[in-house]
Protein backbone atom coordinates (compact mmCIF):
# COMPACT_ATOMS: atom_id res chain seq x y z
CA UNK A 1 0.00 0.00 0.00
CA UNK A 2 1.57 3.42 -0.82
CA UNK A 3 1.45 5.81 1.58
CA UNK A 4 -0.82 8.79 1.33
CA UNK A 5 0.45 12.10 2.72
CA UNK A 6 -2.52 14.15 5.47
CA UNK A 7 -4.13 16.85 3.71
CA UNK A 8 -2.14 19.48 5.67
CA UNK A 9 1.34 20.76 6.23
CA UNK A 10 3.75 17.45 7.31
CA UNK A 11 7.54 17.37 7.51
CA UNK A 12 9.53 14.38 5.87
CA UNK A 13 13.14 12.93 7.15
CA UNK A 14 14.94 9.86 6.20
CA UNK A 15 17.05 7.67 8.27
CA UNK A 16 18.95 4.51 7.42
CA UNK A 17 18.14 1.06 9.64
CA UNK A 18 21.05 0.78 11.99
CA UNK A 19 21.77 -2.89 12.36
CA UNK A 20 20.64 -2.66 16.13
CA UNK A 21 17.03 -2.31 15.09
CA UNK A 22 16.58 -5.31 13.55
CA UNK A 23 15.47 -8.48 15.50
CA UNK A 24 16.19 -12.12 15.07
CA UNK A 25 12.55 -12.16 12.74
CA UNK A 26 15.32 -9.65 10.54
CA UNK A 27 13.03 -6.78 10.86
CA UNK A 28 13.16 -3.67 12.79
CA UNK A 29 12.08 -4.43 16.05
CA UNK A 30 8.94 -2.63 16.93
CA UNK A 31 9.64 -0.26 19.77
CA UNK A 32 11.89 1.12 17.28
CA UNK A 33 8.91 3.10 15.25
CA UNK A 34 7.92 4.75 18.77
CA UNK A 35 11.41 5.89 18.78
CA UNK A 36 11.64 7.34 15.15
CA UNK A 37 8.40 8.83 16.23
CA UNK A 38 10.42 11.24 18.54
CA UNK A 39 12.87 11.83 16.11
CA UNK A 40 9.88 12.38 13.72
CA UNK A 41 8.82 15.15 16.19
CA UNK A 42 12.27 16.74 16.58
CA UNK A 43 12.39 17.25 13.10
CA UNK A 44 8.96 18.74 12.35
CA UNK A 45 10.06 21.64 15.07
CA UNK A 46 13.20 22.62 13.28
CA UNK A 47 11.46 22.43 9.76
CA UNK A 48 8.60 25.10 11.86
CA UNK A 49 11.98 26.97 12.60
CA UNK A 50 13.03 26.18 16.27
CA UNK A 51 14.31 23.23 17.66
CA UNK A 52 12.52 20.77 20.30
CA UNK A 53 15.92 21.40 22.24
CA UNK A 54 15.32 25.75 22.15
CA UNK A 55 11.50 24.20 23.44
CA UNK A 56 12.95 22.54 26.17
CA UNK A 57 15.51 25.09 26.97
CA UNK A 58 12.91 27.67 27.26
CA UNK A 59 11.45 25.63 30.07
CA UNK A 60 9.08 23.20 28.49
CA UNK A 61 8.66 19.55 27.99
CA UNK A 62 6.01 17.56 26.16
CA UNK A 63 5.81 14.46 27.87
CA UNK A 64 3.21 11.67 25.87
CA UNK A 65 -0.17 11.16 27.49
CA UNK A 66 -0.05 8.22 24.80
CA UNK A 67 1.21 6.44 21.65
CA UNK A 68 -0.15 4.40 19.11
CA UNK A 69 1.24 2.60 16.05
CA UNK A 70 0.23 0.57 13.26
CA UNK A 71 2.46 -1.74 11.52
CA UNK A 72 1.72 -2.49 7.77
CA UNK A 73 5.05 -4.04 6.31
CA UNK A 74 8.13 -4.72 7.60
CA UNK A 75 11.73 -2.69 7.41
CA UNK A 76 15.01 -4.05 7.23
CA UNK A 77 18.57 -3.63 8.20
CA UNK A 78 20.19 -0.19 5.94
CA UNK A 79 17.09 0.68 4.63
CA UNK A 80 16.21 3.85 3.91
CA UNK A 81 12.85 5.07 5.41
CA UNK A 82 10.90 8.15 5.15
CA UNK A 83 9.53 9.70 8.80
CA UNK A 84 6.40 11.58 7.74
CA UNK A 85 5.32 13.54 10.98
CA UNK A 86 2.59 16.60 11.53
CA UNK A 87 0.10 18.03 13.58
CA UNK A 88 -3.33 16.85 13.97
CA UNK A 89 -4.22 19.32 16.58
CA UNK A 90 -2.55 21.75 18.90
CA UNK A 91 -4.08 23.53 21.83
CA UNK A 92 -1.36 25.78 24.33
CA UNK A 93 -1.87 22.67 26.86
CA UNK A 94 -1.53 19.80 24.23
CA UNK A 95 -0.04 18.86 21.10
CA UNK A 96 -1.78 16.02 18.93
CA UNK A 97 1.21 14.34 16.35
CA UNK A 98 0.38 12.46 13.54
CA UNK A 99 3.04 9.98 11.65
CA UNK A 100 3.86 7.85 8.64
CA UNK A 101 6.61 5.71 8.15
CA UNK A 102 7.61 4.94 4.52
CA UNK A 103 9.62 2.76 2.49
CA UNK A 104 12.04 5.69 0.83
CA UNK A 105 12.36 3.29 -2.52
CA UNK A 106 8.86 2.20 -2.59
CA UNK A 107 6.99 4.66 -1.14
CA UNK A 108 5.02 1.87 0.27
CA UNK A 109 3.63 2.78 3.96
CA UNK A 110 5.33 0.76 6.34
CA UNK A 111 3.33 1.98 9.67
CA UNK A 112 1.37 5.10 10.80
CA UNK A 113 0.86 6.22 13.94
CA UNK A 114 0.01 9.08 16.22
CA UNK A 115 0.90 10.45 19.85
CA UNK A 116 -1.13 12.99 22.55
CA UNK A 117 1.39 15.20 24.14
CA UNK A 118 0.34 17.37 27.22
CA UNK A 119 2.56 20.67 27.90
CA UNK A 120 4.32 20.85 31.34
CA UNK A 121 7.41 22.57 32.67
CA UNK A 122 10.72 20.93 33.55
CA UNK A 123 8.89 19.80 36.64
CA UNK A 124 6.38 18.37 35.13
CA UNK A 125 3.51 20.24 36.00
CA UNK A 126 0.77 21.50 33.65
CA UNK A 127 1.85 24.64 31.46
CA UNK A 128 0.52 26.55 28.52
CA UNK A 129 2.89 27.21 25.41
CA UNK A 130 3.62 30.81 25.17
CA UNK A 131 2.63 32.20 21.48
CA UNK A 132 5.82 31.95 20.05
CA UNK A 133 6.27 28.22 20.41
CA UNK A 134 2.76 27.49 20.16
CA UNK A 135 3.38 29.03 16.48
CA UNK A 136 5.52 26.02 15.81
CA UNK A 137 2.64 23.34 16.11
CA UNK A 138 -0.77 25.65 15.08
CA UNK B 1 -4.41 5.95 41.26
CA UNK B 2 -3.73 2.85 42.05
CA UNK B 3 -4.06 -0.52 39.29
CA UNK B 4 -7.12 -2.14 39.36
CA UNK B 5 -5.75 -6.39 37.79
CA UNK B 6 -8.15 -7.59 34.78
CA UNK B 7 -10.76 -10.20 35.36
CA UNK B 8 -9.08 -13.14 33.79
CA UNK B 9 -5.90 -14.61 34.34
CA UNK B 10 -2.58 -12.16 34.12
CA UNK B 11 1.00 -13.10 34.90
CA UNK B 12 3.15 -10.08 36.99
CA UNK B 13 6.65 -9.95 35.85
CA UNK B 14 8.78 -7.47 38.17
CA UNK B 15 11.80 -5.54 36.47
CA UNK B 16 14.25 -3.17 37.47
CA UNK B 17 14.51 0.55 36.08
CA UNK B 18 17.77 0.67 33.82
CA UNK B 19 20.40 3.77 33.98
CA UNK B 20 19.81 3.75 29.40
CA UNK B 21 15.71 3.74 29.71
CA UNK B 22 15.80 7.32 31.58
CA UNK B 23 15.96 10.10 29.46
CA UNK B 24 16.66 14.25 30.15
CA UNK B 25 13.42 14.44 31.94
CA UNK B 26 14.43 12.15 34.61
CA UNK B 27 11.52 9.54 33.49
CA UNK B 28 11.83 6.90 31.86
CA UNK B 29 11.66 7.13 28.14
CA UNK B 30 8.25 6.67 26.47
CA UNK B 31 9.33 3.67 23.63
CA UNK B 32 10.66 1.30 26.64
CA UNK B 33 7.26 1.09 27.96
CA UNK B 34 6.69 -1.00 24.68
CA UNK B 35 9.91 -3.09 25.23
CA UNK B 36 8.54 -3.69 28.56
CA UNK B 37 5.12 -5.06 26.66
CA UNK B 38 7.88 -7.88 24.78
CA UNK B 39 9.25 -8.77 27.84
CA UNK B 40 5.52 -9.11 29.63
CA UNK B 41 4.31 -11.77 26.31
CA UNK B 42 7.64 -13.32 27.40
CA UNK B 43 6.89 -13.82 30.57
CA UNK B 44 3.40 -14.51 30.06
CA UNK B 45 4.17 -17.84 28.28
CA UNK B 46 6.59 -18.99 30.60
CA UNK B 47 4.01 -19.15 33.23
CA UNK B 48 1.51 -20.81 30.94
CA UNK B 49 3.65 -23.62 30.47
CA UNK B 50 5.94 -23.31 26.85
CA UNK B 51 8.59 -20.26 26.40
CA UNK B 52 7.91 -17.70 23.71
CA UNK B 53 11.33 -18.90 22.37
CA UNK B 54 9.71 -22.41 22.21
CA UNK B 55 7.19 -21.15 19.94
CA UNK B 56 9.55 -19.42 17.46
CA UNK B 57 11.19 -22.37 17.48
CA UNK B 58 8.01 -24.57 16.70
CA UNK B 59 7.89 -22.28 13.65
CA UNK B 60 5.88 -19.75 14.75
CA UNK B 61 6.32 -15.60 14.97
CA UNK B 62 3.73 -13.17 16.73
CA UNK B 63 4.73 -9.81 14.69
CA UNK B 64 2.63 -7.00 16.06
CA UNK B 65 -0.80 -5.66 14.21
CA UNK B 66 -0.38 -2.48 16.30
CA UNK B 67 0.53 -1.89 19.63
CA UNK B 68 -1.18 1.27 21.90
CA UNK B 69 0.36 2.73 25.20
CA UNK B 70 -1.21 5.05 27.81
CA UNK B 71 1.10 7.13 29.94
CA UNK B 72 -0.62 8.01 33.92
CA UNK B 73 3.18 8.76 36.16
CA UNK B 74 6.91 8.32 35.33
CA UNK B 75 9.07 5.74 36.34
CA UNK B 76 12.24 6.51 37.45
CA UNK B 77 15.53 4.96 37.44
CA UNK B 78 16.20 2.09 39.91
CA UNK B 79 12.01 1.87 40.59
CA UNK B 80 10.97 -1.73 40.54
CA UNK B 81 8.07 -1.60 38.27
CA UNK B 82 5.43 -4.74 37.99
CA UNK B 83 4.44 -5.17 34.00
CA UNK B 84 0.99 -7.55 33.90
CA UNK B 85 0.36 -9.29 30.65
CA UNK B 86 -2.68 -11.13 30.08
CA UNK B 87 -4.20 -11.80 26.57
CA UNK B 88 -7.45 -10.07 25.96
CA UNK B 89 -9.01 -12.09 22.72
CA UNK B 90 -7.02 -15.55 21.45
CA UNK B 91 -7.41 -17.09 18.03
CA UNK B 92 -5.23 -19.51 15.88
CA UNK B 93 -3.96 -16.89 14.02
CA UNK B 94 -4.21 -13.82 16.09
CA UNK B 95 -3.53 -12.74 19.67
CA UNK B 96 -4.85 -9.48 21.26
CA UNK B 97 -2.73 -8.98 24.50
CA UNK B 98 -3.31 -6.45 27.30
CA UNK B 99 -0.83 -4.90 30.02
CA UNK B 100 -0.42 -2.75 33.00
CA UNK B 101 3.01 -1.42 33.98
CA UNK B 102 2.98 -0.50 37.62
CA UNK B 103 5.15 0.90 40.47
CA UNK B 104 5.47 -2.23 42.79
CA UNK B 105 6.25 -0.06 46.09
CA UNK B 106 2.99 1.82 45.84
CA UNK B 107 0.79 0.33 43.82
CA UNK B 108 0.23 3.01 41.33
CA UNK B 109 -0.84 2.67 37.83
CA UNK B 110 2.05 3.79 35.86
CA UNK B 111 1.08 2.70 32.32
CA UNK B 112 -1.23 0.04 30.38
CA UNK B 113 -1.72 -0.90 26.91
CA UNK B 114 -2.39 -3.37 24.42
CA UNK B 115 -1.01 -5.15 21.68
CA UNK B 116 -2.47 -6.92 18.98
CA UNK B 117 -0.68 -9.83 16.60
CA UNK B 118 -0.84 -12.53 14.16
CA UNK B 119 0.61 -15.82 13.96
CA UNK B 120 2.81 -16.13 11.11
CA UNK B 121 5.61 -18.81 9.79
CA UNK B 122 9.18 -17.79 9.92
CA UNK B 123 8.67 -16.83 6.37
CA UNK B 124 6.05 -14.28 7.85
CA UNK B 125 3.10 -15.68 5.99
CA UNK B 126 0.33 -16.16 7.93
CA UNK B 127 -0.41 -19.28 9.98
CA UNK B 128 -2.34 -20.90 12.48
CA UNK B 129 -1.22 -22.51 16.06
CA UNK B 130 -1.47 -25.91 16.53
CA UNK B 131 -3.30 -27.13 19.49
CA UNK B 132 -0.73 -27.41 21.89
CA UNK B 133 0.69 -23.44 21.48
CA UNK B 134 -2.94 -22.21 20.92
CA UNK B 135 -3.70 -23.20 24.58
CA UNK B 136 -1.22 -20.80 25.83
CA UNK B 137 -3.01 -17.91 24.94
CA UNK B 138 -6.55 -19.46 25.64
CA UNK C 1 35.44 -21.37 28.89
CA UNK C 2 34.11 -21.48 32.39
CA UNK C 3 34.05 -18.44 34.41
CA UNK C 4 36.83 -18.24 36.77
CA UNK C 5 35.69 -15.69 39.85
CA UNK C 6 38.01 -12.79 40.85
CA UNK C 7 40.51 -12.78 43.67
CA UNK C 8 38.08 -9.84 45.32
CA UNK C 9 34.73 -9.36 46.42
CA UNK C 10 32.45 -9.39 43.32
CA UNK C 11 28.46 -9.36 42.94
CA UNK C 12 26.57 -11.46 40.65
CA UNK C 13 22.91 -10.28 39.03
CA UNK C 14 21.53 -12.75 37.14
CA UNK C 15 19.24 -10.79 34.02
CA UNK C 16 17.49 -12.40 31.69
CA UNK C 17 18.18 -11.67 27.85
CA UNK C 18 15.55 -9.67 26.32
CA UNK C 19 13.71 -10.15 22.54
CA UNK C 20 14.91 -6.66 21.41
CA UNK C 21 18.68 -7.56 22.66
CA UNK C 22 19.13 -9.98 20.12
CA UNK C 23 20.23 -8.87 16.09
CA UNK C 24 20.03 -10.39 13.13
CA UNK C 25 22.37 -12.71 13.82
CA UNK C 26 20.11 -14.68 16.40
CA UNK C 27 22.81 -13.21 19.03
CA UNK C 28 22.91 -10.66 21.90
CA UNK C 29 23.90 -7.45 19.74
CA UNK C 30 27.52 -5.90 21.05
CA UNK C 31 26.48 -2.79 22.72
CA UNK C 32 24.39 -4.38 25.64
CA UNK C 33 26.68 -6.01 26.90
CA UNK C 34 28.21 -2.09 27.63
CA UNK C 35 24.52 -1.73 29.16
CA UNK C 36 24.88 -4.86 30.98
CA UNK C 37 27.92 -3.14 32.42
CA UNK C 38 25.84 -0.53 34.13
CA UNK C 39 23.53 -2.54 35.21
CA UNK C 40 26.55 -4.69 36.77
CA UNK C 41 27.54 -1.39 38.82
CA UNK C 42 24.13 -0.56 40.07
CA UNK C 43 23.96 -4.20 41.56
CA UNK C 44 27.55 -3.85 43.24
CA UNK C 45 26.57 -0.58 44.86
CA UNK C 46 23.26 -1.67 46.22
CA UNK C 47 25.02 -4.91 47.46
CA UNK C 48 27.50 -2.50 48.86
CA UNK C 49 24.99 -0.33 50.89
CA UNK C 50 24.16 2.16 49.10
CA UNK C 51 22.45 2.69 45.38
CA UNK C 52 24.24 4.29 42.89
CA UNK C 53 20.95 6.48 42.77
CA UNK C 54 21.64 7.35 46.29
CA UNK C 55 25.05 8.57 45.01
CA UNK C 56 23.82 10.74 42.15
CA UNK C 57 21.19 12.23 44.41
CA UNK C 58 23.95 13.25 46.79
CA UNK C 59 25.16 15.02 43.88
CA UNK C 60 27.89 12.71 42.39
CA UNK C 61 28.30 11.19 39.09
CA UNK C 62 30.41 8.75 37.90
CA UNK C 63 31.12 9.36 33.92
CA UNK C 64 32.86 7.15 32.10
CA UNK C 65 36.66 7.46 31.08
CA UNK C 66 36.94 4.31 28.81
CA UNK C 67 35.31 0.90 28.34
CA UNK C 68 36.52 -1.98 27.09
CA UNK C 69 34.63 -5.82 26.41
CA UNK C 70 36.02 -8.62 25.02
CA UNK C 71 33.34 -11.39 23.68
CA UNK C 72 34.17 -15.16 23.72
CA UNK C 73 30.92 -16.31 23.49
CA UNK C 74 27.21 -15.58 22.21
CA UNK C 75 24.04 -15.12 24.47
CA UNK C 76 20.69 -15.65 23.42
CA UNK C 77 17.29 -14.60 23.64
CA UNK C 78 15.48 -15.74 26.93
CA UNK C 79 19.32 -17.11 27.96
CA UNK C 80 19.68 -16.15 32.32
CA UNK C 81 23.25 -14.25 32.41
CA UNK C 82 25.38 -13.36 35.18
CA UNK C 83 26.18 -9.61 35.26
CA UNK C 84 29.74 -9.99 38.01
CA UNK C 85 31.00 -6.89 39.09
CA UNK C 86 33.87 -5.50 41.24
CA UNK C 87 35.91 -2.63 41.82
CA UNK C 88 39.85 -3.52 40.54
CA UNK C 89 40.74 0.28 42.22
CA UNK C 90 39.15 2.93 43.52
CA UNK C 91 40.35 6.53 44.65
CA UNK C 92 37.93 9.15 45.79
CA UNK C 93 37.70 10.81 42.38
CA UNK C 94 38.28 7.74 40.06
CA UNK C 95 36.58 4.37 40.08
CA UNK C 96 38.10 1.31 37.83
CA UNK C 97 35.59 -1.73 37.36
CA UNK C 98 35.96 -5.24 36.00
CA UNK C 99 33.39 -7.45 34.93
CA UNK C 100 32.57 -10.76 33.79
CA UNK C 101 28.78 -12.18 31.98
CA UNK C 102 28.52 -15.64 32.37
CA UNK C 103 25.77 -17.86 31.55
CA UNK C 104 23.91 -19.23 34.06
CA UNK C 105 22.82 -22.40 32.88
CA UNK C 106 26.73 -23.52 31.59
CA UNK C 107 28.85 -21.32 33.88
CA UNK C 108 30.83 -20.29 30.43
CA UNK C 109 32.12 -16.87 30.37
CA UNK C 110 30.47 -15.10 27.85
CA UNK C 111 32.43 -11.86 28.36
CA UNK C 112 34.49 -9.97 30.29
CA UNK C 113 35.28 -6.10 30.19
CA UNK C 114 36.23 -3.53 32.34
CA UNK C 115 35.38 0.77 32.82
CA UNK C 116 37.17 3.64 34.25
CA UNK C 117 35.15 6.33 35.60
CA UNK C 118 35.83 9.74 36.81
CA UNK C 119 33.98 11.13 40.11
CA UNK C 120 32.05 14.70 39.35
CA UNK C 121 29.33 16.88 40.71
CA UNK C 122 26.39 17.15 38.40
CA UNK C 123 27.43 19.77 36.35
CA UNK C 124 30.45 17.18 35.38
CA UNK C 125 33.38 19.05 37.24
CA UNK C 126 35.59 16.77 39.01
CA UNK C 127 34.85 15.89 42.69
CA UNK C 128 35.76 13.61 45.08
CA UNK C 129 33.89 10.96 47.41
CA UNK C 130 33.24 11.50 50.91
CA UNK C 131 34.02 9.09 53.03
CA UNK C 132 30.80 7.46 53.66
CA UNK C 133 30.42 6.95 49.64
CA UNK C 134 33.90 6.39 48.90
CA UNK C 135 33.42 3.43 51.54
CA UNK C 136 31.46 1.55 48.38
CA UNK C 137 34.03 1.20 46.41
CA UNK C 138 37.22 0.54 48.63
CA UNK D 1 40.97 18.76 21.65
CA UNK D 2 40.45 18.91 18.26
CA UNK D 3 40.04 15.73 16.78
CA UNK D 4 43.11 14.78 14.18
CA UNK D 5 42.80 12.42 10.98
CA UNK D 6 44.18 9.38 10.76
CA UNK D 7 47.07 8.76 8.29
CA UNK D 8 45.05 6.55 6.24
CA UNK D 9 41.69 6.11 4.13
CA UNK D 10 38.83 7.24 6.37
CA UNK D 11 34.68 7.53 6.08
CA UNK D 12 32.81 10.21 7.84
CA UNK D 13 29.12 10.06 8.49
CA UNK D 14 26.99 12.39 10.39
CA UNK D 15 24.18 11.88 12.31
CA UNK D 16 22.23 13.49 14.74
CA UNK D 17 21.54 12.68 17.95
CA UNK D 18 18.34 11.25 18.97
CA UNK D 19 16.58 12.53 22.37
CA UNK D 20 16.47 8.48 23.49
CA UNK D 21 20.29 8.23 23.34
CA UNK D 22 20.63 11.13 26.69
CA UNK D 23 20.60 9.97 30.08
CA UNK D 24 19.70 12.03 33.20
CA UNK D 25 23.29 13.08 33.43
CA UNK D 26 21.84 15.09 30.32
CA UNK D 27 24.68 13.98 27.94
CA UNK D 28 24.81 10.62 25.73
CA UNK D 29 24.94 7.27 27.54
CA UNK D 30 28.03 5.47 26.61
CA UNK D 31 26.65 2.37 25.08
CA UNK D 32 25.44 4.13 22.64
CA UNK D 33 28.76 5.28 21.13
CA UNK D 34 29.77 1.56 20.55
CA UNK D 35 26.02 1.04 18.92
CA UNK D 36 27.75 4.56 16.68
CA UNK D 37 30.66 2.30 15.58
CA UNK D 38 28.46 -0.28 14.13
CA UNK D 39 26.95 2.73 11.70
CA UNK D 40 30.66 3.92 11.23
CA UNK D 41 31.25 -0.15 9.66
CA UNK D 42 28.36 0.13 7.81
CA UNK D 43 29.35 3.66 5.98
CA UNK D 44 32.69 2.34 5.51
CA UNK D 45 31.59 -0.50 3.23
CA UNK D 46 29.26 1.57 1.42
CA UNK D 47 31.60 3.94 0.55
CA UNK D 48 34.42 1.24 -0.64
CA UNK D 49 31.85 -0.25 -2.68
CA UNK D 50 29.98 -2.90 -1.44
CA UNK D 51 26.97 -2.52 1.90
CA UNK D 52 27.53 -4.25 5.35
CA UNK D 53 23.99 -5.79 4.20
CA UNK D 54 25.51 -7.47 0.69
CA UNK D 55 28.70 -8.56 2.92
CA UNK D 56 25.90 -10.87 5.26
CA UNK D 57 23.91 -11.56 2.15
CA UNK D 58 26.85 -13.01 0.63
CA UNK D 59 27.30 -15.44 3.84
CA UNK D 60 29.76 -13.77 5.91
CA UNK D 61 29.28 -12.28 9.42
CA UNK D 62 31.97 -9.74 11.34
CA UNK D 63 31.35 -10.85 15.04
CA UNK D 64 33.16 -8.44 17.64
CA UNK D 65 36.24 -9.93 18.93
CA UNK D 66 36.20 -6.79 21.36
CA UNK D 67 35.47 -3.05 22.02
CA UNK D 68 36.98 -0.63 23.54
CA UNK D 69 35.83 3.33 23.35
CA UNK D 70 37.32 6.43 25.41
CA UNK D 71 35.08 9.30 26.30
CA UNK D 72 36.82 12.66 26.04
CA UNK D 73 33.86 15.13 26.13
CA UNK D 74 30.00 14.22 26.19
CA UNK D 75 27.96 14.74 23.31
CA UNK D 76 23.88 16.61 23.78
CA UNK D 77 20.89 15.85 22.84
CA UNK D 78 20.22 17.59 18.57
CA UNK D 79 24.03 17.66 18.37
CA UNK D 80 25.48 16.69 14.93
CA UNK D 81 28.53 14.46 15.48
CA UNK D 82 30.58 12.88 12.38
CA UNK D 83 31.86 9.35 13.29
CA UNK D 84 34.66 8.97 11.43
CA UNK D 85 35.86 5.03 10.66
CA UNK D 86 39.06 3.91 9.00
CA UNK D 87 40.76 0.00 9.05
CA UNK D 88 43.87 -0.03 11.03
CA UNK D 89 44.18 -3.77 9.97
CA UNK D 90 42.44 -6.54 7.61
CA UNK D 91 43.58 -10.48 6.93
CA UNK D 92 40.76 -12.39 5.36
CA UNK D 93 39.82 -13.76 8.76
CA UNK D 94 39.87 -10.44 10.74
CA UNK D 95 39.38 -7.18 10.65
CA UNK D 96 40.52 -3.72 12.87
CA UNK D 97 38.90 -1.14 12.76
CA UNK D 98 39.21 2.40 14.38
CA UNK D 99 37.07 5.19 15.11
CA UNK D 100 36.75 8.53 16.42
CA UNK D 101 33.71 10.58 17.48
CA UNK D 102 33.85 14.17 16.56
CA UNK D 103 31.37 17.03 17.53
CA UNK D 104 30.73 18.51 13.60
CA UNK D 105 30.35 21.96 14.77
CA UNK D 106 33.57 22.54 16.93
CA UNK D 107 35.67 19.59 15.29
CA UNK D 108 36.50 18.51 19.10
CA UNK D 109 37.00 14.90 19.61
CA UNK D 110 34.57 13.23 21.16
CA UNK D 111 35.47 10.07 21.46
CA UNK D 112 37.49 7.24 19.89
CA UNK D 113 37.88 3.26 20.06
CA UNK D 114 38.48 0.44 17.70
CA UNK D 115 36.98 -2.87 17.31
CA UNK D 116 38.47 -6.49 16.92
CA UNK D 117 36.23 -8.81 14.47
CA UNK D 118 36.79 -12.22 13.14
CA UNK D 119 35.15 -13.48 9.93
CA UNK D 120 32.87 -16.12 10.23
CA UNK D 121 29.90 -17.93 7.93
CA UNK D 122 26.38 -17.29 8.73
CA UNK D 123 26.28 -20.28 11.16
CA UNK D 124 29.49 -18.76 13.43
CA UNK D 125 32.06 -20.57 12.26
CA UNK D 126 35.34 -19.18 11.18
CA UNK D 127 35.86 -18.31 7.52
CA UNK D 128 37.41 -16.41 4.96
CA UNK D 129 36.75 -13.37 2.92
CA UNK D 130 36.92 -14.12 -0.79
CA UNK D 131 38.62 -11.46 -3.00
CA UNK D 132 35.75 -9.28 -4.14
CA UNK D 133 34.69 -8.77 -0.31
CA UNK D 134 38.40 -8.99 1.30
CA UNK D 135 38.96 -5.38 -0.85
CA UNK D 136 36.75 -3.75 0.96
CA UNK D 137 39.11 -3.82 3.86
CA UNK D 138 42.52 -3.88 2.38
Amino acid sequence: MKAKPPDRFYVDHTIRVRYVEVDRMDVVYNAYYVDWFAIGRTEYCRARGRTYRQLEEAGFYLPLVDVYCRYYAPAHYDDLVIIRTWVKKAKRNFVHFGYQVIDEGSGELLAEGESRHIVTDTDLNQANLPDELFRLFS
